[in-house]
Order: structure tokens, then C-alpha cells, then sequence
């Protein structure tokens, strides 16, 4: 394998040249750094980590915490932050944390306080109080995906505008009778999107003079949680409502399975609407908030790129768009008489 | 913060001494080495992996290298390697590599060559020639997951097996018009594990008399694609199919809800058997044969801790178990008359 004395023949340099040209650690003009990387390239030589490392002092890689990964949001965000990390030659080093678990304690004690990273991107992590206190006396960068804002740089969509514009769009269809479908019950620790949601669908309802019929049915933030739950609330015995607000597509997804199940409609009998976009949402016709995560990853190394390269500047609050796609999985009620 | 210094003076032990306990590098008593632990716990001390890396060579970092995380079977295994690799205080450099995409590239050619990871694991790649003479060249331990097999360290279910037990199956049910729904067409690039599964069916039917039925309809390997492909050749004019073997639970699932929409019942229509055991199957009542690529994540960990302890060692080949798991979307054929 070729060496670093390698490259610095073939492009003409001094070995100590060559070095700090790919390692970035030092003045060398743009002419000869371009012929010590092509030189590399032709070579197929890579600088060793550690030494890149030593010499400026960087890790090049970014960590990134989420509670798993293996739900829709979550490997989302993850596929945009890997993207955007590889184009800017970066690595990422991924840590779960799932709430509870032995590995997320394990995590925060040991994996923060190593520092084996510039900069640090959580998503949809919803810390404690002592979490909290362990991220900032780490002193890295950090970026937070999600609904939780701890006054550092963050990228989301306004969780409450989005449960809120899901609401007022079935209450201009005529509907009254709307439950809100998912996410921890209110007094939750780990729920601060979950909470949004319920929040603006709650001031919608509210607002449309429509307090009587608020009712939030918690399940689990999955299809066959959003499913089970369905199930029971559709075949009571109590008022059939005539839409649902599900906290997310899986689960509103979940419901529409249900409801199909049971021979209810959807849109005829039931109109139901998500809030995410899926993969799945088109294949069931499902009307929704668009939200992309991917690109929320991207954006949170862009504004987590900023913040190493001047860590003390400003944080910076994105919100991320989120669009009303309308399919047919929602319609005015069912006429009276068919109630 | 804490240095080196104060863990030597509350363990009793000189700065070296306590580094040689922390680093691993270098013969400490297991006494000393726990009482320097201790007191570096105590002190909230965590060595630095700049510090760690020089003195022992190893970068304590595994990489894994996936297509894409967005999938269930992608994401399972990722939370099973991180569960393991979290246990051993190892950290995970995480690299997709989606098929054809600029990034898969770079992944190759600038990622490894860092070498900044002490042993590799893929899951699901199926690497060109080029891609592969990289892998080899890196001289760094590797354990694939998935079918694909270049002679290393390897876990998966056996492909062929499980699509041969699923077909026998049907077949035992009195199935004869079986098709097998998804995966990539047979002269594909990147497709060992379907072209393996498509091989047990066709083995099955050809051994039971059936050749004259088999028929592989491709398709994307996810739900969204088994749903559009099923509802076109279930509404074909042709003598529709009584059983559906399906590559994996997501096409599975997709052609039961294609089913249900044209009134298709399954399993009394219509009998569809998948390969997962997804976390959706329940709720589709679907037969499948069970694997857990958690397990399988958590399995390629061990054997990638054997080959670092010892390179040289041989590579072990490990089979995770496919189980199948009985539900209710799977019945005897209906009478010809109904036919």
C-alpha cells in the first residue's frame, strides 16, 4: 500500500507538506493541495484517522442519537443525515436509546462522555432532566430533531399547527364527532410531540366550538397499536365517531384497517387523516400533513456543520414544512338518517 | 473535569498505571485494574479516544454497512448489532449504501480506505466484483448478514430452505396454481437472497409435479410494490392463482390488502404465505416462517469479537433458524366448483 512519502513524490512536495495538505492542519495553497489529493487519489492512499485526528484536533465524526430504528420517522431521518454526512466526508456513528433501556443509560454515562465526535444530532429524543444536564456539560455542538426544544439548534415541524390544520380541515368538512387517535396519554414524561398534537387538535376543536366531543384515545405510536385500539373504540357501544385525527400515518393507517374490518366505510362512514406521509399512506388513499424527514436530516448537519465551524454562534430554529396532501380517506359525515 | 490524575491519586496508583488499567495496554492485576475502574467511575472520568486508539491500535469502532435503513429487516438488525455492540462499549460507524447511488461509491472508495474501525459488518450487500476486491483488500475482520457469501464470517437464514418449507406448505394444503410474488427478476445484479428464495419454490413445485404452474411475478421488495403488482395480475383475465408464496412478509401483506379491496377472501380465495414474521403479520393474520434479524445482528457482533480477538481464526458459517409460524391466511384451495 502506498504511503504518505508516496503521494509527496508523486506530486512534488515535502512529506510534511503532503500531510498537512489532506489533513486540512496548516497554510498550503489551493494549487498544491488539489495535486497532493490527486496525487492521493492516484495512489489510492488514505490518511489514517488518528493522525488526522491528532492534527486537527476533529474526530470527523458525528454522532447521532434516536431511541431506535426501526420505525418509519426514525430510519427516515437517519437515510438524510447518512447522506448528507457521506457528501461532506464525515462519519456517523449512531447510538440508540430507547426510553428505559439499560444501553440508553449506558450511552449517556459512557458515550457522551468520551467525545468521540464534533458535534452531536439527537432525534426525537425526549431527555431527562439528568440526560439534559449531560448533554450540555459536554460541550459539543448539538442539534435536535423533533419536538423537543432545549433552546440549542433545532430542526421540526410545529407539531401543534400541523394536529391543528388536520382538525380544522374535517371540521370544514361538516364534522363534529372527532377523536384524536394515538400518542402517550397527557401525563406522559416522553411525549413532548405526542402532547403538541393533542394540543392543536384539542384548540381546533375548541375553537370551533366543538369542546363536548374532545376525546384523546392513547395507543402506542405503531400500526398494530393504532389497529388494536381501532378495533375496540369502532365496535363500542358508545357514538361511533365520524373522524379521526391519528397522531401519525402508521397509526391512522392502522385504523383504517380496522374500520375496513368492521365493515365501517372509509371515507363514507369514517374519515380518517394522518399527519407524516408514509411510504404506505398513498396505497391506502390516506389524507395527510406531508412532513419529509429525510430532509430534516440534511438540514440538521447543515445547521450542525455551522455550529462547528463557529461554536459560538447564534442557535438556529427550523421548522420544517409540513403540507396538507388530500386524498380520499376523508369526506363530509355520513347524512344523519344513517347514523 | 476529572484528568488521568486524579484516578491515579483516589485508586492509590501512578498515572501510568492507571492509563495501562483504562487503555487495556499493557499487564495490570485484575485488582488494580478494578480499582482504577472504580475510581474513574466514581470521578465521571471516561479516557479519551484519541489516548485509547494510539496506545492499543484499535479504534474500539465497528462499521456496518447497509443498503438503507428504512426497511424493517434493515432496521432490526441494526438495533440487534447496536444492542450488542453498546454491551461491549463498542461504537457503531453506521454506512448506507442504496444500490447505484453516488454515495455507495464514495462509501467504498473513501470510507474504507480510512480504515478507521477495528471489523466490518454488511447487511444485505451484494457487492460488485470491484466492490468486493475492496472489502478483501482492507484486511480488516468481516461478518456479512444476509445471503450473499464471499467465504467469510457469515449469518442468515437459509433462503432456499425457507421458500422450499413455504412452498411445501401450500403444496401439502392442496395448492397446485402457486405463484411466487416479488424480488428481482432472475437475471438481476444485486438479488442473491431472492434469486435463492425463488430457487426453493421452484425446486418445491418442480419435485411435487408442478413445473408446469411456476410462474415468478418480480417486484420491489416492499409493501407499496406487492400491493400495485397484485392488484394487476389478480385482476387479470388469466386462471387467477389459488396461493401466493411471497419473498418476504411486506409483499405478503401487500397482496392481502390487494385481495381484500377486490373482494378476494383471504385465506378462502385465495392462501398467501410470507418469510419474517414482520411486526405487522399478526395483524394480517398472516403464516409466514419467523426469522429474527435482531438476533441475527446481535450473533454477527460475536462472531466479528472472535475474528478481532483472533484474525487468523477460521470463518464460521452460522444458519439463524426459520420457523414457521401458523396463521389464518392460508387454507386448502376452494372447490372447483367455486373455481
Amino acid at each position: 500500500m502506498s504511503g504518505i512519502a508516496d503521494v509527496a513524490r508523486r506530486a512534488g512536495v515535502s512529506k510534511s507538506t503532503a500531510s498537512r495538505a489532506l489533513t486540512g492542519s496548516g497554510y498550503v495553497s489551493d494549487a498544491t493541495r488539489q495535486r497532493v489529493r490527486d496525487a492521493a487519489n492516484t495512489l489510492g492512499y488514505v490518511p489514517s484517522t488518528h493522525a488526522v485526528s491528532l492534527a486537527t484536533g476533529k474526530t470527523q465524526t458525528i454522532g447521532v442519537i434516536v431511541p431506535h430504528v426501526t420505525r418509519w420517522y426514525f430510519g427516515e431521518v437517519v437515510d438524510g443525515i447518512q447522506n448528507a454526512l457521506i457528501a461532506r466526508d464525515l462519519d456517523c456513528a449512531l447510538f440508540s436509546a430507547e426510553p428505559g433501556s439499560a444501553n440508553r443509560q449506558r450511552m449517556f454515562d459512557t458515550y457522551l462522555g468520551r467525545r468521540r465526535f464534533d458535534g452531536l444530532i439527537t432525534v426525537g429524543l425526549e431527555p431527562s432532566t439528568r440526560e439534559l444536564d449531560r448533554i450540555t456539560t459536554i460541550g459539543k455542538p448539538l442539534v435536535t430533531i423533533g419536538s423537543y426544544d432545549a433552546g440549542t439548534s433545532a430542526v421540526s415541524i410545529d407539531d401543534f399547527e400541523a394536529a391543528l390544520r388536520a382538525t380544522q380541515h374535517l371540521i370544514a368538512l361538516g364534522h363534529s364527532n372527532i377523536v384524536f387517535l394515538g400518542g402517550a396519554p397527557e401525563d406522559s414524561d416522553h411525549s413532548f410531540g405526542d402532547a403538541r398534537r393533542v394540543g392543536g387538535y384539542r384548540t381546533a376543536m375548541t375553537e370551533a366550538g366543538l369542546a363536548e366531543f374532545v376525546q384523546h384515545i392513547p395507543c402506542d405510536v405503531d400500526m398494530p397499536d393504532g389497529y388494536a385500539v381501532a378495533v375496540d373504540f369502532l365496535s363500542g357501544s358508545h357514538a361511533r365517531p365520524t373522524a379521526i385525527v391519528a397522531v401519525c400515518d402508521e397509526v391512522a393507517i392502522g385504523a383504517i384497517i380496522a374500520a375496513r374490518r368492521q365493515g365501517i366505510g372509509v371515507p363514507n362512514d369514517l374519515s380518517v387523516i394522518g399527519i407524516d406521509d408514509h411510504t404506505h399512506a398513498e396505497m391506502f388513499s390516506l389524507t395527510t400533513l406531508r412532513q419529509s424527514p429525510r430532509e430534516q436530516g440534511e438540514t440538521a448537519v447543515e445547521l450542525l456543520s455551522r455550529l462547528i465551524a463557529k461554536p459560538r454562534s447564534t442557535p438556529e430554529r427550523v421548522w420544517a414544512p409540513a403540507t396538507m396532501v388530500i386524498r380520499s380517506s376523508t369526506a363530509p359525515p355520513p347524512e344523519p338518517a344513517r347514523l
